[in-house]
């Protein structure tokens, strides 16, 4: 009820502040017998760590991950994996000047007001470091799929006004990780880096778009009504930090479309039953359809920026709030490992939903 | 588990198919002594409705509700609400054509697969009529806000390539209501209900955007983490049929702005703290924060057209298959009640978490 | 949240007060598939049933069961399972002298404070009325255990001081509904019989205890912590009206025993690893070991007598209250099909979650 | 799903395995503002602890409790509230003897084929260290009650054959702390405690029954039909190991009254409605009536014996088992402050439910 538990077959509850003593995340529902490569989920809590590259947040936070239990000679054992990353760079001392103030476009105000009390340094539990422990967790979720055959591939495909037009078929994703701000075309990443280069130059920040393809998916994943798989797709990414809006298949987009141009017609290959086109985003009803699964992510500048701002103190008084340092101009290089653990955790969940996972 | 319970506080669980004996309803968590005003529930049944204008499916369906448990003198007891909805129009007959095919976009494939079985009547239990059983909790719902001073108000946005440029704030949303397209701009709401007869006239159909302002919602609903009430209202809203995309505040054209004007600054007038824009859609950290709460649905062209289609029946054999009669060329004018349906749940579900609920 | 759901796989959301228009319930999580026996249903029902013979309240109820949903050529689909049973015998005129009197040991007192509304005719919600839900969903659950060669058998071993000293193992279970008490012992059962009635005579009740044994169980039901499932069990149990007790196995008598009387010694025969004393009552660590699952309940004798009692009423003044007319002198040969429902409940759900469920 | 996560408003989710790093708990739902005594906290394990007197087990673990987050400034945020305990003795070594038998009445062989994999040192998860974590979680629950005026007394009222006949209101409660094996009656205590050492010099064990009184529990607590206060309360006792019964109010015992007798009759003094005698152990229809809430726990006697035993291995194979070490011999002292935070948990959680919390 308070929030911080997802999922229901693969659930997952974390926990952890941007300043306290660690962060971290307990899965409840791991199946047993599954290989858990550590250097995997190390590797994966690297692809969103502050200060990996220099168009990103330069906080030295090493982000260590420490698995305490449910593992037994290398494999899961079925009971509760939870993990723990201790926090490093704790500097107090850079918040005082806000203690009492709220930051516009954060969460600091509504904190205060439904708790009466909040952890004022780096914004608390609101802070974006929580979704290290979503990662971590990710990371686990991501084993089970490979088992499975399921993939997932997250890239940037928009920094500010600057959109990449291709889709997803007409990109080679493998370019994703040779860049730094994790956008499949190198000629549009230069730009996007130049972007936001500039933004940070400015001490302002810039939003964008994640976008992601998941293949392999079989079909059968998603309930009717409430729990269709495209719905907790949607909420598993509305919760990160900064999202704003989340589409699937055609989107919103195809809303100008007509049924005649946007239905999916259906054809058999091979013994498989496919479609001809994907505005379904391979998924029909809330269920998977066997095609690959596509959607969109769209994440807000960061409200964090240098430049003076009005606000009110927490007695209503008008105050000028200005950002200190370490912040990223633009959230998204670090979104993508974000979007592709909080798919996997839907996945992983549905998969044991509909009991198809199998473990050798 | 299987998807067709929704909430925590407020919880709801629907049932029925299209063509079953009757759809319904069981809603666990109503506070007691809520004044439960029938007439009202029905309204918003009969805003739903098929046949309630020329632009929508002429089906026959009286949606008539009866409250089976929960009220007692007229008021809510605490207990389960149950609400029940007898089906009429049942023409089996109507089926037959497409018994063994696969409908394109439609879910007859996926619950086939999912299910070895499916009630193909309509379409079973993915028809777009079990919605009805939503929007009679959600008339519970809103009586609940009222008594909160919570409302809610939906409309129509876009119908294909028609879109209403105007804000919410620069329109009189009270004369939604007053056109069968729920437009609040009569101009456009003319044009609208002209592009739907002229696509039903070729058996086409086509999509649109449904917006919705939240006014009076009190600072602090919704949860850290997961159970932002952003995250649930996109849940709920993709929950929909035909639903492709949410957004709020600002939502995916906001992604282009730098944080410096996408920032909403805080100030204070008559002892009230507010923003002077609301780029966050009334929501900030997931948690609400006073000012008026926006968010858009993008709901895709209905699957459901005449001319004839590839498809492959279960064999997986080539077929055509031909929309016969009574669909809705355009879904949008009774998305309508239920986009605020579903908000009204989501809401009074976080006023309850919240402990926010006061009645008299 | 608000206590009418139960089950988490197999889950159930019951509704309906004693005297209003209908109770029922909807099973959410009922696989795709399975034949639904409609007279099998309503034969359970009859177990329960007022009426059913000389021992019982003489209430003219029916309980007749109609299937609204889930059900498609006599299989589920996989969709939700809606039953309902429209209350006949509503004389609310009844109910008028006890309107604003709390009568002792029962829950008019604790539902007023709660809720400061209640039903108060025939108990409302709090009336064992409810449990015929229960018996219609534990119908369909043991239609799903039958197919997996799981079954209950409940009956009832003690009757005020009028214990049955056989174990199970003794008796001839078939023999139990042979006697309108259902106690497996025919001499026994004439002994409550005549008790049964002898407190009739003097409009006063009598508790009793009902054991029941689970065959056919597999190994691995039930989970660590906190799901075990003999706790999932005994919450099960312990939600009946008027249950008081609940225990497994060797139960209360075990603790007087040594480690080395207790345990139950591991052989193997034929491939299938057995224990040679069943102490652990088919369960190991909170799962199920592949023995027969053994548990009793305890009821309290039923709170509405005829003799004048001492209470006092909503002002709180003392006053005196009658039980009228058609009560049980006890609960025992109608908690029986509700003991062996719940169990049903509790091993749909635990066979589901353990991906253990097969249909053909 | 996976059994680790308990509650609905106050949810906890335990994890750690007896020889692995760490065994821990988060606590999502822990209202901000409370005041977190960790000395308290690290008490009440202390009163858990292994080798805390001479008649428990000798292994030594300082069960050192930390908290990772969730506080600021020494009080709750709001947020989830997450504490470790790092596992110090851990003797591997001591297991390779059992690595491949199944242990009579352990969790060995259900574990193994549940899983086909389990960390066989010290029981893994099945351990009864895992009910560490839940003492530290009720701990945080015990200091929200006190808030509150509700407060739990648990005590042992039986060893073996011997049975504290006296009842709770008899008893001077303040005593239990006063001896080793935490029975309030100071000659019954001697007795018991001479018991344990004589069937420890045997190698062997002992049961024995857990009694409970709650005091200052408010009126309201508890839901109808399945989620009924000694519903949860009983599955809350069944889930702590070695546990094979639950009775509340008159119990077992009660079922050979009369109603004429079991019922309690109310009255009214200084305004407060009370019952003369509390048969129905301080519960009706489910829900709390501010009379004292007692219940009674069985528990078995510990499976770790050393005399020699017949068992199987993994394959089947006819093999002997003995004991080694540090077992306890009788689980009931320790078991006592179990049964509180378990308690405690159920109570926080109704009275979040119930939105009765209220902190300064």
């Amino acid at each position: 009820m308070a929030g911080s538990i997802f999922g229901s077959a693969f659930r997952i509850s974390t926990f952890g502040e941007s300043h306290g003593k660690a962060i971290g995340v307990v899965i409840d529902g791991c199946p047993a017998g599954l290989v858990i490569d550590e250097e995997f989920i190390q590797s994966e809590l690297d692809r969103r760590r502050p200060g990996q590259s220099n168009i990103v947040t330069q906080r030295k936070e090493s982000d260590t991950v420490q698995i305490l239990s449910g593992i037994f000679e290398g494999k899961s054992t079925g009971t509760p994996l939870a993990m723990v990353i201790y926090n490093g760079d704790q500097r107090s001392q850079d918040y005082g000047h806000i203690a009492d103030k709220y930051r516009p476009s954060h969460a600091d105000y509504t904190y205060q007001v439904k708790y009466g009390i909040r952890d004022y340094r780096g914004g608390g539990r609101s802070s974006a470091r929580e979704t290290a422990a979503r990662v971590a967790a990710g990371a686990i979720a991501k084993l089970l799929l490979a088992q499975q055959g399921v993939h997932i591939q997250a890239y940037v495909s928009q920094v500010g006004p600057l959109i990449l037009q291709k889709s997803a078929t007409e990109l080679d994703l493998s370019l994703t990780e040779s860049n730094d701000v994790r956008c499949p075309d190198p000629a549009m990443a230069e730009q996007m880096i130049d972007l936001i280069k500039a933004v940070r130059k400015d001490g302002d920040t810039i939003g964008g778009v994640v976008s992601a393809v998941i293949t392999g998916c079989p079909v059968g994943l998603g309930e009717p009504a409430f729990d269709k798989l495209h719905a907790d797709l949607g909420k598993a990414m509305l919760s990160i930090n900064a999202c704003k809006g989340f589409e699937y298949g055609s989107g919103f987009a195809g809303v100008s479309m007509r049924g005649s141009e946007h239905n999916d017609s259906f054809y058999q290959e091979d013994g498989k039953i496919l479609t001809r086109t994907n505005h379904s985003g391979g998924i029909q009803g809330g269920i998977s359809n066997g095609m690959d699964i596509t959607f969109r992510v769209a994440f807000k500048p960061v409200a964090t920026i240098i430049p003076e701002q009005e606000s009110v103190n927490e007695q209503g008084e008008a105050v000028t709030v200005t950002g200190k340092g370490r912040h990223d101009p633009c959230v998204l290089p670090r979104a993508v490992p974000i979007v592709e653990s909080m798919a996997a955790l839907v996945l992983a969940d549905h998969l044991l939903r509909q009991q198809m996972v199998k473990l050798p």
